[in-house]
């Protein structure tokens, strides 16, 4: 249940929250609190200050279109995507940080394309600990860099709680991983902080569970949250994943939060990139993660999957028509 | 492997055929004999006979870009897809034919909108017995009254091998199910009649396996074949099932087989089904299934996932601008 | 909704199934009419003649235990599994009959072994038209001429409904297989045999589908059904399949279908088998069908599955003490 | 590739690891580096040192069978399993402590029944943020309490990074739980420490990525790993998941780890724990996880597989008979 509390109320929020053992936010200039969904009538202590109320049939609440129908808008630096802006942000870069001159030549391409936002890996969420773990804080410092350098927003994934307080300082936008989007010790982090949080779906994560994590980071006091749905893993192994679009037009229909899309690590195949690329764009949607890298062959992890940069040229010719076509717009 | 014969071996080609245990089939004019995929050399029989060969390292062969690079041209009455048609059909009606008042109904929605076939279901392949069943062969002659009265092309589906006949002399195109396609018994049905065939994916059914299904009916003689997606079962079950566009991206790589798509099964919910169908086209894809229904809320069977009329009309025009985004038109 | 009719009623039963267009089934000297599960009220047409009745939640009815407590007895020829006879059948024999030759030996192994049951496939439901597709009529017969010689009750698979008369006649249990549960012209002819017919779960299907399909036997007039859980299809690669045994404890809760378990089929490599069928066993259920093979290198199916004969012994020595640890016995 | 240092080299072991970016071990006695999979050949640097190799096909390698044929044994405080002790340990208790009464409670039915480890849930992996989350450090420290006053054994679960030394300090046996498995931060704390970890399966997680996750702690230094499943996700829902035994088969017969299982998690129901529990312990494993609550029904979490005191009875009763069906014992 969300409360909304009266103006006169607001000052003792915090204590009617610990009263009733709920979490207490401000949002747009109010003040709210939330409980479990089980609860469906008002707390008697809470009688006199609510202004207003919400029940929810489940743990999707601050989340649901029920309590706010328009899409929240997130700004991702000087570029704010959701709420009416009809924009698709397209995210480049490469799989993995490796070196300055790789990280540099991503960059100009973004700058040169008019785009606004770096991906990079620094910290790898490899399955195997035989293999690339990625360059760890040496790579958040480049990116740190590129972005002094380029002026561009830079987003990179936390693997694991132990470095949440380094990326959240050298980013823009803080990724939540696939395997660690149950990870609390990362969601509690995000919200304590105002920055953009995208959260990817584990690839074995409801949709019920993947908004509740969201929820995690909105009932702590963070509101930036964007949703990244990047293939689910099915029986089918002709492709590394299944890029759930269901699964998007069920989050466009009960949820308030933008919605990005990884064609990359859905498909793991180049070939596929551009097309699905496309299928997301035409439905709508707020933004795109796609891997790019200077020579794929050589990269030092999803090498099948990353697109040259002609390649990623074309993909962004070819998006702009079809978003046109919906009405959004390549940012 | 698939051999093409010379022109002076094309007169005995089915004894060379049964010599090597081969499948035999004419195409565009030339003898084809098609063994295992296993096979990786030339039998010693055939070799003074061989004009050319493919090897393949599994059993998807006829249907493989190897043998023929070019998308496979097959003519639904007078439209044509595949090929370099640049044609998305749109192909609508309700999820069972109900009542002939229903159906005429469809087949005038249909045509006031300029388009060109019909669906309908006759024989229901319903998981419970105490469910509605489907009209039978009443309902396919419906169909045909409405092919007669409109000059629609039809399509219905094979519940099961019993009524192969029926439906292949009623319809235009054969419909093989998502819970029919292992059903030798159609295929093969199938694969000895040139009418084109339409076969959807099991929901459990890997790539792998679905193209093999379509190799029974191309190795038995008919070339007009049709992959139609329509989405696999998953753990989630927000949505019906989970619409596989990472698949389709593998069925376009590896396929010269046309590929319709069926967003409303996938989905389950009309308020999916637009944005999905735009998803689908942004991919130039060669057709879409779409189930439409004058009410859908009384709706015999999928209730939830029918279109109304308006919300069809909007799916057509919304498709429309995707599709000429792409470079496609929808027919 | 499962109605019993009064004794007075029973003359009239065809009739009033035909009012309230309901299925008419005699069993256990007594006659029921069965509705759909949204029914749950006993029609007006009814209430004079009902002496009991059944509502349920869902379409599963006459399999369910709400309908008949006790689990039912089936006979295969002169074994009886089910009911109260603590008996699990360990049912052996080849993937594919290939010769009369290896049929001889696997019928002198199971009769050497006291065992009762003989497998074999005939008509092979193989993925790819390019695979050894079986025997056919030719194999049909194999197994009746061992039937004939050995004593032993025969099982084979019916792969479409071109052939199911062929299969009711030949066998004395009919299998109806994984991919061919859905088939409404092999299960409404099952429905008019009194011969028992082993149901496989399809690889993709649901326990609510699995046993609706039952309940197509049994509402058409055959209470002779086993269920058969044979693996079904996840996102793990490592094993052919995923054998289900929480779905093998709902079952046990809540049908009252004897069950029978294919560990062969879902584990697809023979390291796995002994393992498994003591785990099986270890439930407490009525059968297990084991692939056996004189030398499965050169099997012309299921290579890596099949046991060689020894390890089929050593299999059966096994589950005798688990079997026995859970008051069973191995007939 | 596993090299085994020659005597004489292991002294300068560290130095050789460093100089070809490899782990460095101690394991029994012996010496040993470890690279990626990827590498098939001895280095140059290391050719005078090795005293022996091991070379694999991936990066399943210290947890192979090809480098140790014999399963790992692990002493659980006073308790060893694996090896060839043909020990199945129940370790049983509540889902998560939620009072000293309740804990004190379940040691008790532990003590009296002859049982040697307590579980309980401290820090609650819920995917909820209004759910019961656990009671954390006072959890911890009850279960100390109880280690204390009895003399069990206590296992509980590590959530995330930030509490793992906390964890390890305050039990016997550290879990890392489903959702937490591929946490880096806490698998390189476990690698540093000798206590036993259990390793639950990710619910989407392949086999080869699970024992992936225990070679993050192998290789760290850690020998003392054993893995659990506990289910995993699939399309069926009639159950909370699918408890893989063909995957407990699979693991079986590739690695050398200890294996404990998890029915309680896998079914959701507590109808369906004794028989699974049967099948498991005929596999011949190493142990089981049940979790036990005075009064489930008004369990904080996990409330509907919970067993009641004397369903954990019975449980014990029955899995001893199969236990020594298969020659183990359970402690």
């Amino acid at each position: 249940m969300i409360i909304e509390l009266k103006e006169s109320a607001k000052a003792s929020a915090s204590d009617l929250a610990e009263k009733v053992k709920a979490f207490h936010i401000n949002y747009q200039d109010k003040a709210y609190l939330i409980t479990g969904s089980a609860l469906k009538e008002v707390p008697q202590d809470l009688e006199a200050h609510a202004a207003n109320f919400w029940i929810f049939a489940n743990d999707i609440q601050l989340a649901s279109k029920k309590f706010q129908q328009e899409k929240r808008s997130v700004n991702f630096g000087n570029v704010t995507i959701g709420g009416k802006s009809n924009h698709t942000i397209l995210i480049g870069g490469p799989c993995s940080v490796e070196s300055e001159e790789q990280l540099r030549g991503a960059a100009e391409l973004l700058v040169g394309m008019g785009l606004s936002t770096l991906r990079g890996g620094a910290y790898k969420p490899r399955t195997s600990p035989y293999s690339f773990q990625g360059m760890g804080l040496e790579g958040l410092q480049l990116l740190a860099k590129m972005r002094q350098d380029y002026g561009l927003n830079v987003i990179t994934e936390a693997r694991d709680a132990t470095h949440i307080a380094q990326i959240i300082e050298h980013t823009d936008i803080i990724q939540v991983g696939a395997k660690a989007m149950y990870d609390q010790g990362i969601l509690r982090a995000c919200a304590k902080t105002q920055k953009p949080v995208l959260i990817k779906r584990g690839f074995g994560t409801t949709l019920q569970e993947f908004v509740q994590a969201a929820e995690f980071v909105l009932s702590g006091g963070n509101p930036n949250v964007v949703l990244c749905e990047r293939g689910i893993r099915t029986f089918e192994t002709g492709t590394r994943f299944t890029l759930d679009l269901c699964g998007v037009a069920w989050l466009q229909e009960h949820t308030n939060l933008p919605i990005i899309l990884d064609p990359s690590h859905a498909m793991g195949y180049a070939y596929g990139v551009n097309p699905l690329a496309r299928a997301c764009v035409a439905m709508g949607i707020d933004g795109l993660l796609i891997e790019a890298h200077p020579n794929p062959k050589v990269a030092k992890s999803d090498a099948s999957q990353q697109l040259d940069y002609p390649a990623f040229k074309q993909l962004h010719a070819d998006i702009q028509k079809v978003a046109q076509s919906v009405g959004y717009k390549i940012v």
